[in-house]
């Protein structure tokens, strides 16, 4: 049968290693699907009992005198229960047991042996460590997670995958605490088989989904997420994810949690910007924002986004406002209404601005009443007629019920000022998926690593080359012209080791130079004077693949962290605004009255060098520096590493 | 009477336009007077009836059988309405009113007016605009804020102080959703008498606060807030402060919105560090942190903060540990216990850690059980033998019941993982209210403003100055040794209209260079070159008074806003330790192999150019560039703004 229907809706389940004492956690499953109102057939498989929970139970799963589509491992041996699967004919097999590759080296084996034998035996795998699967619209809550404890859980058109078991019960907790219900839910544990970009894929397919919401530790197929993704976006469905590792010590946490490579978080940024995946820098604004993206497409401005702000509380909007502009959002107006305004003239101001074409987005701060006669106080804003304008609202009291009457009404409603503009932040960055264009370049074969070939290379990509050769003991004679700069050939960090000379005048100041160096070779280099160095880096990164990077030169990139990645090929117009991100280079683009450098040149130099990412052999490339001069560019030093 | 007493627990308070018509907002004192308790004589006065809301009215205040302690004022004619509380000896009065300030030049002059006849008769003023006063354990309500509605609103040891009134109602109704109560709430609108600091003050003195927290959209009297706060400091009252305008939009609003002065919001980081006062980032912290901070000191610690997180949920930990990175705070230890551990064995962790010397706080993340089981969850976190150290908890699901457990026991419990990390970061930066030392610098008079005397104060202040002279026309002849620069006096942005050459090499090139000036006095100074570049300035800020900046030079402290900031005057110790906050003198602090420059000259340099702040004549100096070499520093250009 198809994957998605055996995942979400199967018409029989087994849960193997199900509990008969109701206060386990491996008797969750058999009562939540029980209490949730799963309507296909439970099937129990105990070793020991032939009851469990009053359901029939059976010895072993080649018992069930049913078709089993879904089948939900609980046990330790899961390699059996895996071989008893495909006896049975099971599509989907979900495997909470633990101790595979979130377990060390000899678990990575075993998850490794177990993919495989499922993989001959045709039966698709869910973990293992996954705590299951919920499909609320359908009543189906195949999990352990406690969260299922709860009565009533909403259903809504958000879907959510997440690499952490628990924190889906976090997000679905807190959801329906204000009547934001989900429709999907999916732990998809140590992805050894089914990960997160398949899952995308299938809740593409899925009527019931809008949005697209991911909960990441890590991103362990980038290259499939990235094709989901867009084929999400063809779709009209929005994809939104909170990832863990903002920090070093986040980036750190979630190597040692999941075992799994951890990229560098701006490389992260960049790639969810290239395939148009929203993303959230709050948790709580991975709850609230769907609303914000249901069946809307980027925005796309060109300039900052304009939000108009209607209010009764001048002080909670302030804070919302506040944090806006941190954001770099303007303000388009406030419309202060005092605590006398009516509901009508409350509904007039907002229909006005949701018409008005100097704003791109209206927000409503609703005070008090909020909390106390919540009708009454979200009446203006769910009657608004609306346009495709976004038109949210934030609550400065404790005011659930009002959230949940606004989530009725599929208006983005905020509990808290950050997680507000975090949201219209993130929705105002959100860009479509970009289209890759970049023809091959021609580039000559790379036989070593050196100063040399990596010039070679540069030249090959069309980046101008300083003017350079090799220099010979005895007398180190060479065609270029003075001054010049002398440098080993030897060594990578040459500064650091009295390994350059610059200026050198004359022939005689130069052998003298090279005598102390005690080299037989020496690269010596035509003296370059530009308005300023940068660093154009190229790198193929371990989870998101290639990306360029381009940066102020000197210090400055590593003191100011100043610098701007993209993920490669880029186009030149396309580098010429990712040079826009970079503060240092400002001194070049026109900044008061300093000269201007040729910008138009490095933005070459950084789309050429980002064609690397068509030449698998190159894992790292950096031109530290190339100097921008008012006319052109050149690199003087640069550093290769292949695979 | 006493001031305190007559603000927050009157023995009679009148009501000075109190509506008869329940829903009008001038009902609301009485109401909430009602409903919360109040134990004193409620006194209505109300110009047309003899009974409002089933109690005996007054057409005028003198027709009060009773003394009256407090006033509040509904009324628009607020002047008339003072004269009859000082005919009848009212200690203070509340109004409610607004058109003052709050209401451009003819408001702000209405307000000076009303004032100043207070002070004359003696009479004592809350607002004008203010929604109130609140004092939860005395049960006295006297505010028009609709958050009165609820009941039973806890009663708790921290006290606010709020500048919007609205915000009031927002704090008091997040804190009661979770058993945060509050002693004593004020909001103070206006300003015209009663400001933050005398609140504070009071509440210095209150014996049920123990912690003061502050919502505040501008300062308007840093000196007594600064006094008020060591003094709250010395009483081991905490103070934590919200303030609006940490964005260059939030800044012009909160001065739209209040009329009031608005500051660099650096310069309030400053100051609050200065002051011991506590400053959060985030709304909602300022609800959360107060347990964080109840009975503790400032923990003084001067390398990076560590913090052990016991987890049953290592996603929702994980969540809290990547923001407690951003903050620069470290993990000590991660405890990432099985759900199958026991409240004994989960207790005993907790214990360990709290008497462990290896971190500075214990983080407990608390997953499901928290929602489902609150006295369960949160037995282990309470019944944890306590030890000075702070032990907070993060419930990743929506759970209230567990938050209002935890905050029974006075444990901080957070709702999020930024205002978690949020609270943590603004702890450990707490430290104690600032010493100031500095004796009177020996300054001579300042006559004129230009760029002779100014170097005469930098050498007054013992900054070393470039050697310069003052070349005259027809010859320029001067004693300074060559190479050196000429500049132009009569502008102050000298490159841009090419009023500066440097590096002339004679005097024949000299006398060519200031023909072309046409100028009959120029300066001429020695070329001075050092390894870097730092801006050294001093401000009296309008808001927080004297402030002494340190930046990179050059372009870097503007494109990077790559500067540090501190109150005047500060040591030379104090001046080293702020060169750590700039990122761009790390060239010179020892960055690689790059030559060392002379910190300590430069920290002696920002030491002398703060004790401007002794020198009541002086607005703005800056010197920039000053150079930084391997042995000392040198002035090369400087400015001075008088007052």
């Amino acid at each position: 049968m198809r994957l998605a229907q055996a995942l979400f809706a199967p018409r029989a389940v087994a849960l193997i290693g199900a509990s008969g004492d109701a206060r386990k956690n491996t008797a969750r499953p058999q009562r939540f699907l029980c209490k949730h109102g799963y309507t296909g057939r439970v099937v129990p498989v105990n070793a020991t009992r032939d009851e469990v929970l009053g359901e029939r139970a059976y010895r072993r799963l080649a018992d069930a005198p049913v078709e089993i589509d879904h089948a939900f491992i609980m046990v330790e041996d899961v390699e059996p229960a895996l071989e008893d699967c495909a006896a049975k004919g099971v599509t989907v097999a979900t495997v909470y047991s633990n101790g595979f590759a979130d377990a060390g080296t000899d678990g990575a084996e075993r998850q490794g042996r177990l993919v495989e034998r499922a993989k001959a035996l045709g039966v698709r795998l869910l973990g293992p460590n996954s705590m299951g699967v919920v499909n609320l619209p359908g009543r189906f809550a195949l999990t352990v997670n406690a969260v299922l404890e709860a009565d009533a859980l909403p259903a809504g058109s958000t879907s959510l995958v997440s690499q952490s078991g628990t924190m889906l019960g976090t997000l679905l907790s807190r959801g329906a605490a204000r009547g934001l219900g989900y429709a999907k839910l999916v732990s998809v544990g140590n992805e050894a088989d089914l990960g997160v970009a398949e899952l995308v894929e299938l809740l593409v397919d899925d009527a019931d989904t809008k949005v697209i919401a991911l909960f990441l530790e890590t991103v362990r197929d980038a290259e499939r997420l990235a094709r989901a993704a867009r084929k999400a976006h063809a779709a009209g469905k929005p994809i939104v994810v909170y990832k863990l590792g903002r920090s070093a010590l986040g980036v750190e946490l979630a190597r040692t949690h999941t075992g799994a490579l951890a990229g560098m978080d701006v490389a992260l940024d960049a790639y969810f910007r290239d395939c148009g995946i929203v993303r959230v820098d709050m948790l709580e604004t991975l709850v609230e924002i769907p609303p914000l993206l249901a069946g809307r497409e980027p925005p796309g401005l060109t300039r900052p986004a304009r939000v108009a702000v209607v209010t009764t509380t001048g002080g909670g909007a302030a804070s919302v406002v506040d944090r806006l502009g941190l954001h770099g959002i303007a303000l388009a107006s406030m419309d202060d209404l005092t605590m006398t305004a009516t509901k009508d003239s409350y509904r007039a101001t907002l229909e006005q601005l949701l018409r008005s074409p100097d704003c791109d987005a209206v927000l409503a701060a609703v005070g008090s009443s909020a909390q106390f006669h919540p009708e009454l106080a979200v009446e203006p804003i769910v009657q608004a007629k609306r346009t495709p304008k976004p038109l949210a609202a934030f609550l400065t009291p404790h005011a659930e019920r009002s959230l949940a009457l606004l989530a009725e009404r599929g208006i983005p409603a905020f509990r808290t000022p950050e997680a507000c503009a975090d949201a219209f932040a993130a929705f105002f960055a959100w860009r479509s998926p970009r289209e890759k264009t970049g023809t091959d370049p021609i580039i000559p074969p790379i036989e070593k690593i050196g100063s040399v070939p990596v010039f070679a290379l540069l030249g090959a990509l069309g980046i101008p080359v300083v003017e350079q050769a090799i220099a010979q003991a005895p007398d180190f004679a060479h065609s270029v012209p003075y001054p010049v700069a002398l440098k080993r050939l030897d060594v990578e960090h040459k500064t650091e080791v009295g390994g350059v000379v610059l200026n050198i005048q004359n022939g005689t100041d130069l052998a003298a130079h090279a005598a102390r160096m005690r080299q037989s070779k020496l690269l010596v280099q035509r003296m370059e004077h530009g308005l300023a160095e940068a660093i154009v880096g190229y790198r193929d990164d371990p989870v998101v693949g290639p990306l360029v990077l381009v940066g102020a030169g000197g210090t400055l990139a590593e003191l100011y962290q100043d610098f701007a990645v993209q993920l490669a090929p880029v186009s030149e117009a396309e580098a010429l605004a990712l040079l826009e991100g970079v503060k240092g280079l400002a001194m070049v683009r026109g900044y008061r009255n300093l000269p201007r450098g040729d910008v138009a040149a490095l933005a070459r130099a950084v789309s050429a060098l980002s064609r690397l990412a068509l030449v698998s052999e190159v894992r790292e490339a950096e031109i530290n520096p190339l100097i921008v001069k008012a006319q052109g560019v050149v690199a003087v030093d640069a550093r290769l590493v292949l695979k």
